[in-house]
């Protein structure tokens, strides 16, 4: 069986604490981690504030397979990721050659110092392939340090795919019930207690609840399923609005 | 001078991290907090795991002011959140009389044991004020327990504002430019080091760049905006497309 493999997702900005940008991200990442076997197992927000991505990004990235950043890789002097990152892997910035030439190509004789700004990154950092040609993605060990703007950060998630090894993926179903949560609660509390391979999740909705079933084997979630399907036909048929 | 007021946000729940769930409480918190005079200045997401939320919430409640949470305070078993809450506080979860009225006065002869676990809190807990009714919502110490719903998280904030007391307010203003902010990068470098009260933020925009002035004051924020459209003006009087 293959093994559980996850990660943390570190959101930088003042941008987004302050209610000026909504993240556009988080949901993103989680749903394309969960189809490549990666679960996504914690999310931080922190300030732009040097010492709060040190300690942040040193936290979980030893707790944590792998660990995904966004925001604060531009030229202005409020993106300070790259550099924070350097230090919190105690590496230096020196220019790496390949975002040299992507930057190169990409401004051809408009370049200024200000763009070469972005070819400065850890000695370690392999750049991230992605189809925009952008120098604004790269990972160090097992840190992967991506621009915040939404499309640059969907582009490099085809190249993230190629360096991430992923293990077991977690499969799910649900149950879509026209009762509320509460006239469920006791059985769906004893049906997770007979199946503890299956994480059971209950969730309002509009209509009554949704049920989930979620494992890395849709075996054991099925078995789950169609007895809590049984319960629910047996105690009112018409409950049960949609299974997927 | 008013003083600084902060918090964090604990977003508890596998939901959000597996993608199922987007949530959508963190940026009305953000902004709602930020018109009441609190700082938010972490944000968290952790999965539906006792002592996960035990170490976020011990963490950031001697971090900052106030800590806000959203999720898990439902009638079913993954509902973890009250009692984890109960533990990191070191309390005991009893009969709220007043969050046992709510639910009789909702419930009427519908009600059953079940819907009675929602009356069960910590024995320092404070329901928060709220025009739905619900019971969904607490205080104890400086920690507010509050349901993931929208519409609840939501319903909730009015009785928030009269617990909390808020300090400074963050105002901001902007100018929203037709330029690459790798353009401005270096005058607007100069300019953050001149007038240190003002934080200055440069965000990418369809545009070109927005250029965020954030202070306490709006006399400090208008010095340096005003100076900045002079800088604009002067280099390329096209480039300001608008300043709010």
């Amino acid at each position: 069986m293959k093994q559980i493999v996850t990660a943390a997702f570190i959101i930088i900005g003042d941008e987004i604490l302050s209610g000026r940008t909504k993240d556009e991200n988080l949901h993103f990442l989680a749903c394309a981690l969960g189809e490549s076997g990666v679960i996504l197992k914690e999310v931080r927000v922190v300030p732009d504030v040097e010492q709060e991505i040190i300690d942040a990004v040193n936290i979980v990235r030893k707790k944590y397979n792998y660990v995904f950043t966004s925001g604060g890789v531009g030229t202005t002097h409020d993106d300070i990721t790259i550099e924070s990152i350097a230090k919190a892997l105690e590496d230096n910035l020196v220019k790496n050659e390949e975002a040299a030439n992507l930057l190169a190509n990409y401004y051809g004789n408009r370049l200024t110092e200000i763009h070469m700004k972005m070819a400065y990154l850890p000695s370690r950092a392999k750049l991230i392939e992605n189809d925009i040609l952008s120098p604004s993605g790269f990972l160090i060990e097992n840190v992967f340090v991506i621009a915040g703007v939404p499309k640059i950060f969907r582009a490099m998630f085809e190249g993230i795919k190629k360096e991430i090894v992923g293990g077991a993926k977690i499969k799910s179903r649900e149950i879509k019930i026209s009762l509320p949560e509460s006239s469920i609660a006791k059985v769906f509390a004893d049906l997770q207690k007979k199946y503890p391979q299956v994480t059971m999740g209950s969730y309002p909705s509009e209509i009554g609840a949704s049920l989930v079933f979620r494992s890395t084997e849709y075996e054991f979630i099925d078995i789950a399923l169609e007895e809590m399907v049984k319960i629910l036909q047996e105690t009112d048929p018409k409950s049960i609005v949609a299974t997927s």
